[in-house]
């Protein structure tokens, strides 16, 4: 163990252990998790290769394999809990994806969630047991989020009772699917239904793209690998070309919607029924976010306590690179900020699984807004999130750029985040469609609920006066006074959005063209709605923690977040209200800065503990930075040495091109 | 050609000839460009591979060709020039980077500038002809920026006249330098000079690796690849270990400094003679950062203006994603940065220049001013550079991921010039250092000149009133006013950054804790002097361009970067002053905001012709999505074709695993 990593744990304040419970939601859980995990660390089957050293086309077969054998040691432990698939793929895949990702996380669900009874009989064991392997084939090459654009066609022939399915044009070729280029026998395809002459929209069907038996695909199916992207190097991501692919009417999923044997079309009862499953993903994604983070912040934090550098006192030995308030400056605000999103993906999903028991019986009433906030809360996290791991990157110096940092992949893995599932400015733009809706409810007199009551026109109005009579309303040592602040700043955006509109409809434009050209008002509006509701669940968590240590320690890690936040939108927070006071006032916002050091010293004996209390396993980092034992460098020789280019002392392109060049010249 | 992009070009406002005859410094020197690209285009030996495609080793491979290829082309075209071998690099290696490249700018350059007359006799020509094929060995393992921290010795023995080599420990092997992996046969070693019993400091040391005939590393010299890395796949980084590693007397560079036969140390005449190299390094990085911003919005928005998608009006056709607000907010600002970007980089390449007159002349007065100059903006523009690299692949959907995009290899091969030649956030305290310096002599009653004259204290004096009497003095529609701001508001930066120290000085720590303690801050106001010194230089560019509508159309774009620059850090301008008066009002931020969007509507129409004026050719771009002729959709089918996983209908992991799987479950 390295004494600088030892000495760091030593100094901590808290017990960590107490923290991690408080992260898994219970001891409980804490020690199921950990079992799980050593399920994967002691099998000798998973002592995986580093993916780093092979070509894509290893790197896949790899994956192919290991996710083969995941599926077979699952079935043998008897894990089919979720949740602790979850828990047991997160060690073994480490910071990649696998190609049967979307097989177990898109495929088997829309069985169960629109397959009917016959259709479940029929299609449910064989994908279960992998006989059919499934992807789900919505995006194409020329639409994504915006899913009405869609031009696969799938038309009802009533003679020969098929759905015919064709790609008509180059843009509608399905592309991007993970699984879909080598892996996937099957593929659910979104497609526009066309019966007895009429076009009723997006539906999915299961289409068969390769023999069962050989693999190969099928008359009419043209499908491939999209070739190597940025991270996702172990999935085969595919594309798909159907050249009248003809299905029997069995394969449209007809839970809902149908078609008769006679083309005859039948509507589903609900339009909103399909919709959960995409919430669900998006809260995930925000689980997600804070995940990446913390392991990110667990490498650079872990590196920065055995990395000396540079000098703070000539003649003095080289100080750990942590003692820099630069560098405390770089990573703890982001430690706050995983803290913040594991606590949000909590939330989020405690609060789908109580609106799903809502919606089976048929309650969608706090479906809006849970959608709404997704979708912003999937934005806003999965954008800080991405700059934040390439912040810990850089925050390593030159190690940083090197695969064995994990560092890399852990970024290119995670920032697609952005942008599937939603593009995150779209995602934020549908946040402030129902903020906008919100805030003209409250302006016509209704009483809004839930998340958005601050909109409500009688807060609205005590606003000014309250900040205006009382001008240092704001405490910044107090966070119950900040989330205020923050709640007081969402509103004011929210109605400078609001009016924005109103001046473009007032220059005689569309409601449409009034809406893009408010759009960056728009964005900014749900960006500081985010960033409320974010302050709002961190302070409220704090209420739950009962033990001293960690309840003081978390307390330092949320007014750092708050207060990093309005120094970065201090402009915000300066000019939030219509008089010319703000919010804040200039001297207040020197205290911000004053006390964001004083928060950094503070933290500075507990941020190796902080990320300890994560406890992600050496197995499930991968990286030779955040080892748990700090012992950096004689790991990363060990590792440079194996590097493919090392098999041999001379390349061959020593003899193939540098001698013959000496030679001519 | 797409019709859209061509119906861009057709709205165009200015002569894109014109501008593209700016940006490469006159009519002439826009001719001679083309005629060299134009020589690699034609070139049948050229007509590379896709490297996305291969394997790490084959792209070294590749890479290795191409460097070989290139040498002697050169030589056959004559072309010597640096000037013009840059530009002759730049196509020919389109967004990567080569095995020589080290070969050719640093040890071929510090030849010239460090050997001895007799030292050149021996070493060039072979160096010229590549029977020396050297790098620059100077990072290790645990040291990177602070160079006083290099562990690699060279003792000098004078009873038989050789310099010893080790690397006395673990984080003493040389790590990093590119070429030393597997292409190099020599390298010039940093290393700690010992003779007589003392330590001189760091000396450069032509050092041996390989044998000159079978390329095997000589006795004593461990040498290897160290592996993968975030971009930088074609070169052979190398690690470097030495173990009792014995050259000749003559192999110390020996121009400046000296060891005599009997290990007398002779002192070079002054320090600052190796300090020219490094200053002109950060410098081209500067005007890198503008190439690869310029390169990445040439994609982007090509792309966006083919690209259809979602719905601003229902019913209509899917309009120009370019026609979304919210996507020229994203790129209309990160052109206008490149352009800012690249005048600068023209500017620090003329003052390099000039100043290497003096300095051959041996005035070093202006050295200092330069040196903190280049510092700061090499980490100001490097980071802006990068973060704009991601906006513009996340502005382009899911296709910026793929790699046929080209965005993710400009991202990865731009992102390290943020650590390398000085990592960033050391090089904004170097001149924050230098600021705080000329800060205190203005103080005590110095006059100062140059880029930081603003810091005089008479100048200072007159601010508060300036502004407190009239508080409307920034005219937001007026750049020369908007420079005036950014003036005030580094003035204002640095003082606060002063002011910090003195009072951290208060609580009786140490010089250098109190410099510690304020690095947030001294980092703050050396990114609001480069600011307003990028800023400075735009609105000084305008002033040199004659023709009306190049000059408006520029006009427009310094517009934009002054106004987003104060949106993004409307904080320091509400609150930059020490009255409670700001710089800029709270109205004047509305209107700010309203004349951003203005701006990005009046770019609109010339966005497309801004890049092409950028005059990078497909071969160079080598991305789909950035095609001239915009025909995207059947260039990214045909690209994906090509990806290795589609050689075979089936890959080979199926029979290996999948159907095994299949017939266990």
């Amino acid at each position: 163990m390295n004494p600088d990593i030892t000495r760091e744990r030593e100094n901590a304040t808290f017990n960590v252990e107490k923290l991690t419970h408080i992260l898994d939601g219970g001891i409980e859980k804490t020690k199921r998790r950990r079992e799980i995990e050593s399920l994967v660390i002691s099998d000798p089957d998973f002592q995986s290769e580093d993916l780093n050293f092979l070509s894509r086309s290893e790197r896949y077969d790899a994956a192919v394999k290991k996710s083969a054998q995941m599926i077979l040691k699952l079935r043998e432990y008897g894990i089919s809990d979720p949740e602790e698939i979850y828990c047991y793929k997160s060690v073994f895949r480490g910071n990649h994806h696998e190609p049967l990702d979307l097989h177990l996380a898109m495929f088997l669900p829309t069985l169960l969630n629109q397959a009917s009874p016959e259709q479940m009989e029929t299609f449910f064991i064989p994908a279960w047991n992998l006989e059919i392997i499934g992807t789900y084939a919505q995006t194409e090459m020329g639409h994504g989020t915006h899913l009405r654009g869609l031009e696969t066609t799938a038309t009802y022939d009533p003679a020969t009772q098929v759905f015919v399915l064709n790609s008509p044009t180059i843009t509608s070729i399905k592309w991007w699917p993970g699984g879909l280029g080598k892996t996937s026998n099957h593929a659910i395809v979104l497609a526009q239904l066309h019966t007895q002459g009429k076009c009723h929209g997006l539906h999915a069907f299961i289409v068969p793209l390769r023999s069962m038996n050989t693999h190969i695909p099928l008359p009419g199916v043209v499908v491939g690998d999209i070739g190597p992207k940025f991270g996702f190097d172990e999935v085969d991501n595919g594309y798909l070309k159907l050249e009248n692919v003809r299905i029997p009417r069995d394969h449209m999923l007809m839970k809902y919607a149908k078609v008769e044997a006679d083309g005859t079309y039948v509507k589903p009862p609900s339009a909103k029924l399909t919709y959960g499953t995409m919430v669900f993903i998006r809260s995930m994604i925000v689980g997600e976010a804070g995940r990446a983070l913390a392991k990110s912040c667990t490498i650079a934090i872990r590196y920065s306590s055995v990395r000396h550098q540079s000098e703070i006192r000539p003649g003095s030995p080289e100080p750990q690179i942590m003692d820099y308030q630069t560098q405390q400056y770089k990573l703890f605000p982001l430690l706050a900020t995983a803290y913040a999103y594991k606590f949000v993906g909590q939330y989020m999903n405690q609060v789908y699984h109580r609106i799903t028991g809502d919606i089976s019986q048929g309650d969608f009433s706090e479906l809006p807004e849970l959608h709404a906030l997704s979708a912003g809360l999937k934005a806003f996290t999965t954008w800080t999130a991405s700059e934040g791991i390439e912040v810990c990157r850089m925050a390593c110096g030159g190690h940083g750029y090197s695969r064995c940092s994990a560092l890399p992949d852990i970024y290119v893995n995670f920032v697609p985040t952005c942008t599937y599932e939603g593009e995150n400015t779209v995602m934020m733009l549908q946040t402030a469609r129902f903020l906008i809706k919100s805030y003209r409810q409250a302006s016509a007199g209704h009483q809004l609920s839930g998340i958005v009551s601050y909109l409500n026109e009688s807060e609205r109005r005590l606003q000014p006066q309250s900040v205006s009579s009382r001008p240092t309303v704001v405490n910044v040592n107090d966070l119950a006074s900040l989330v205020e602040a923050y709640k007081l700043r969402a509103a004011k955006l929210v109605e400078l959005a609001a009016k924005s509109i109103q001046q473009e409809l007032q220059k005689r434009v569309s409601q449409e063209d009034a809406w893009n050209n408010s759009a960056i008002d728009l964005v900014r509006a749900s960006d500081a709605h985010c960033h409320y509701v974010v302050v709002k669940l961190f302070a409220a968590k704090l209420g739950e923690i009962g033990d001293t240590g960690v309840h003081s320690v978390l307390s330092t890690l949320a007014l750092l977040y708050a207060l990093q936040g309005i120094q970065q939108h201090s402009g915000d927070f300066l000019q939030v209200t219509t008089t010319m006071t703000g919010l804040l006032s200039v001297p207040q916002l020197s205290q911000v800065s004053q006390r964001l050091k004083e928060l950094l010293a503070q933290l500075r004996p507990n941020a190796v503990a902080l990320v300890d209390a994560f406890d992600y396993c050496d197995e499930m980092l991968n990286s030779v930075l955040g080892r748990y034992d700090g012992n950096v460098y004689e790991h990363m020789f060990e590792w440079a040495r194996r590097s493919p280019l090392n098999k041999t002392e001379v390349h061959e392109s020593y003899h193939k091109y540098l001698k013959p060049l000496q030679a001519k010249l």
